[in-house]
């Protein structure tokens, strides 16, 4: 059985009471039970870590080794931390990259991804729906990655 | 039924024989036919356009009234045309943005995309499979995107 | 009998329907018929061409040598298109460029015209009123441009 | 009867000999006596105010809360002031810009107006009859704006 | 008994129907009585400066040598005046800059302050308030600066 | 009895004794004594918190809720972290933003802060004794922000 | 026999009338016939494609597998297509890209090359001549490229 | 004999008491009356002009029609004003830029002078000697310029 | 005998795992026992610090005073961390900075050191021999760095 | 018989040794020869000229006047050389720019030539083939320039 | 006697011949002896020396000890040669700058010097009569800069 | 035994006199003596390379085919030399770049290296001792480079 990890980032915990029109209304309990039951449909050992700390979350990723593939949404993190991109090259474990919100219709200073260039690919804007898609993928790209449907 | 329309841009034609390590071995007419299987599956009716003629794809944009959802990639006019902007602006019909390839992977001039904020999501760098993610996401918003599994 | 020729770009032919609140509700096709006629008011022989492809224009542009005066909105490919801009260097008719919306109130993208020193002077942001006045310009210009009033 | 205040800026008042082939070669005076002449046929009571003062220019607009329209040119001013801007904004009059030039063919630090996205729409490069279709852009709009000629 | 002036710039006059959403309903000589008032409470000898000019700015900051302190809000010309500047340099009298409205929230070009670091301090989007508070600051440093409370 | 948090960011803690030209003597302790003693005299109960970790940080501004203002210098983190930034938006607790210099003349990457535009207000360059017109703009909100004095 | 094909983009159709001064007087039917007899000596098999559509040279790139070598002046295009430049890579056919004119001594917007980076080599500044010296070089290259003389 | 006007920008009627390590020790009356009377050793009429006010300026420099040749230091108007700018262009009497200090060595916003390319030459870092060697310069040129000794 | 404090940050830990072509081979422990051990035998005491939080490093420092000097390899904190900057300015003990890789050779977000105008100097490129290298340097300057060898 | 001479920059004197993927195996002597060699065919009498001063190659085009075309590639002083401009400016011989390379695929210093717009034309990336073209071009013009083959 | 040195830079050697619109048609030996001349009557010993080799131009600052003053124009080296300034700073000397021409009416890459800031002042634009008002400043300095006249 | 050649740039000659705060009060002679007495005791032939002229610093490392390693301090050069760094990729020798003074807190000009990318690593900030860890440096690599102490 292939084994997943989804990493969230800061104030991905406050999800269901923050800023409900930019994230939605599911609230962070939900959303990681909703995944997890998605993955076992699929055969997918998914597991869920959130922190705040920046340190936290590179070591949750230098530990990493055990899992197959990462999805990754380091919110705030994305756009500042360096340790964060050199954590994931050091693992090598492929990752997908989810945004809840539409970073392109937001402040200047979230239009740019540290991470993006180090992982497999991006999905953003389609609200936390975007999280199933990389499992999608996920399953799509451990099975060998041969047929779209 | 709902009715979605697949919009190819420039060079999207040679897909299979164009680089095929940055786009894949699979081409142009397989992937099209596996859109539109995959498209029966779920219950929709899936339509392709594919033209390398700017002009052509600010009309077809504009003769979309019928359709109930875009899903986009105007490859090299993404980074250039605001006239396809103008077009998906004036249509209001809600659209998704694929990339087959990591555009953060690639030249600077391939990093920004004139439609990013004027369309819901993004999916990039997951392969032609990108595609089936989009229909997915259009399925689950057309459903009233109230459950992730 | 003079002759001028108003030249309109791309998605202009939606005038009436596309963000009416930014373009006015009158449609393209009664614009053209009021501006003709205020044209045979003032004596001027007013012809109208639209096109959504930036290669079309290009080639009305060559072609206009008939005209004494151009006015010319080609919307979205004014910020772009070095064709359009070389053919009005090649053709030497004197033109004069017409906005309907302020651009100065937009996107940064449309602040900068690629036109706009290469033609006679600018009209911009007084609604389709704006061509008009460019008539009454021309009218004045073709004169001898000696009176105000 | 409507009330029009045309704003002239530093060194207007030296219209007629400053860089004629720029300007024109009509003098300061019988440019305004035409104005208001102009004026008088469309119904519209027009006034003329020229100062080198940023600060009078201030003021004069700050205290314009009798006239139903301006029409303005602040020259140099038009580039540097936020004060300008900051008294338009204040009294909410609606206002046409006009440059007698087309700045789009002058030095880079003329390329942008802090007006520009303050007033309704801008004329320029039209010369001293870019006066007059402002006023005809005034009686258009003080008329209800319904029909073009 | 101490002497401060507060000095304020352009449209500051019309304080109480200048955009009071973000200003304020205070009219600009109701502000100036209060913190007369609030000074003598203090036991500051307050005096009140307004000019749209900056040349008068330049002078009364010139001739203020019989102050012991400057409160200063110069508005617009807070991002374009080097003689102001230059002006608060030669008379070497500590000065401490307000201003009412919060300008991160507000226009690109209004994020710089010239006079920001020949200043001691700043405050900024407390409304009016902000001047009371500057008075507190102006007397905590009269006395010595020792104690907070 | 009105509620208060002041959050004080990385390397505060030093204050005393850290760059004393720049932040002066008074050690962190007393600093905060002489605050909480002051919130006394207003009425106001003062609660103190600092840390040097930006995560932490980030969770003392989410789990806030029960105060009714804050203010906050973060310091270090305040030219860096979108993370802090994203949690005062989610608590939507209102906050001041003081920093003891005047940033205008130091480095250049102090010049920028990322809470700017997302508190009310910002006073800076006015030493400790900023703290203590935070707490008096704090209380004058509290009361409804009428009066002066 | 080795085949070539030369590209001609847009408004190269009008040589001789447009801007003689920059791009001489020889109009484009004498050029190519020269061209064509100059390639015959070579014991080149010459064709010519011109075009004011961007997306009919994409298409002609695309289809001109048949080719040994490409010599391109995509005019306009050259500073703006993406599109031609993907349809370069997709090709793989090498190219030689020539300029009429010195594009070093014309406007800024022509002094970058989007497809130079993908091209063997550039010629320009040397009138149509800069075609010849291009067809040599084709030449050379397809011999081995082994002597200069 | 010739007549020259030299003409002072803001703040430099306090020369002598303003940052005398900058700008030295002579007083702004003793500064003139060695000017004049050097100048009349030279058989100029030297005239004196200083305003802190930017319209000012701008007006006698539109009146010096009567001046042989302005010699100019408009101190922190160099940096901001096109108005000046303007009128010396209108008014094209020849003009030497005088600047006290080495602007080279000072803050970055006064590294660029507006006046600099539309005057004939500038003299700055020689301290008030600047405008006696603007005197020499101003009398080898009207004596036609052709020995240097 | 002296105190020495070599502070490692993000990832480093990692070391001989870790992207080992650019890193080495040697692994984190080997290396600081052979540095532990190089100090024995210049008479140095060498202690060993690692941390993936920025925070964790902002307080070793901050609680460095005991030391003698400090060498620091930040890694990833390095472009990004105003905090450790202040840290080391508060501390005031000399530091030499290390970087193991060519940062010159890598990504553009990885050429800017926040902290290299506040240490003594910098030692990049040389491997971890570059550590070795930094306690020669220690030494030299704690025996008042006379003689070269 | 016309004259030619051939002016090499630094390092070119290493060509063949000297990074041969991108230069090419052919010597510096070998290719002097072929080119002396080529234009005696031609009728010219060609010199070669190289150094690794910037001064001598200023000196050395200072001194040209007895030429009829100067062949120019001054390889890194290409970038950075204003004096060597200066010279050419000058001297007003023309002259034709080669470069071995396509500075298009090479590091951003190398994209800019500070000698492109006061040369006639540029021939770049086709080898050492180059210099050989631009003989044919120098014969080609010096001939009247009137036919292409 | 005090004792002067003037260094002259690349391409002045040209001088009379050499662009003469610009830099006038005195030839160098002319000019130079004139300064001479002038620097007897002054009572001042003028060495003159000048360099097309950056090199040359560094060596001779050096061995200038012996000399009171530096007169400098290094031309083209102006904008380019941190050599040369640091070599400036190494000798102390005191220095002033002198160019022919308005750079400020030049190319952009001629705009900057990076001599301005450790020289004492610059004169431009004003002919070769620029290097005898240097001489004036030179002899006042060294006479202590009393008096003016 | 090993060869090393140290190569210093310009004005590196002298020190000991120039500006010795920064640089030490160590003569170029007496530096350059315990050099290589330094290096004979780790058996390695040390030269010395001295030259303010870039050409003949290319010319150098040009022929410098016969050492191991170079150690390289071109001064002002480092920020403006293309051809020395061009001369070091043709040499293909490995080098250690010194920097006795720490460039990161000197002028912006000085804080870009052009040979930082293509040398092995760098040492700055540590005075001329900066120039023995260099050769310790190079003695460890030239011994395989596989033990720290």
């Amino acid at each position: 059985m292939f084994k997943v990890c989804i990493i969230h980032g800061p104030n991905l915990n406050l999800l269901g009471s923050r800023e409900p029109l930019i994230y939605g209304k599911l609230t962070f309990e939900e959303l990681n039970e909703q995944l997890i039951s998605y993955g076992q449909k699929l055969g997918l050992d998914v597991k869920i870590f959130q922190s705040n700390h920046e340190g936290a979350l590179v070591e949750k990723i230098q530990e990493a080794t055990g899992y197959d593939y990462l999805i990754i949404n380091v919110a705030a993190y994305t756009h500042t931390s360096i340790a964060i991109r050199d954590a994931l090259l050091a693992t090598k474990i492929p990752a997908i990259e989810v945004h809840i919100s539409n970073l392109a219709q937001r402040e200047a200073f979230r239009q740019h991804s540290l991470l993006a260039d180090v992982v497999q690919g991006q999905i953003m804007g389609l609200g936390v729906f975007g999280y199933r898609l990389a499992l999608d993928a996920v399953f799509h790209y451990l099975q060998g990655g041969n047929t779209i449907a």
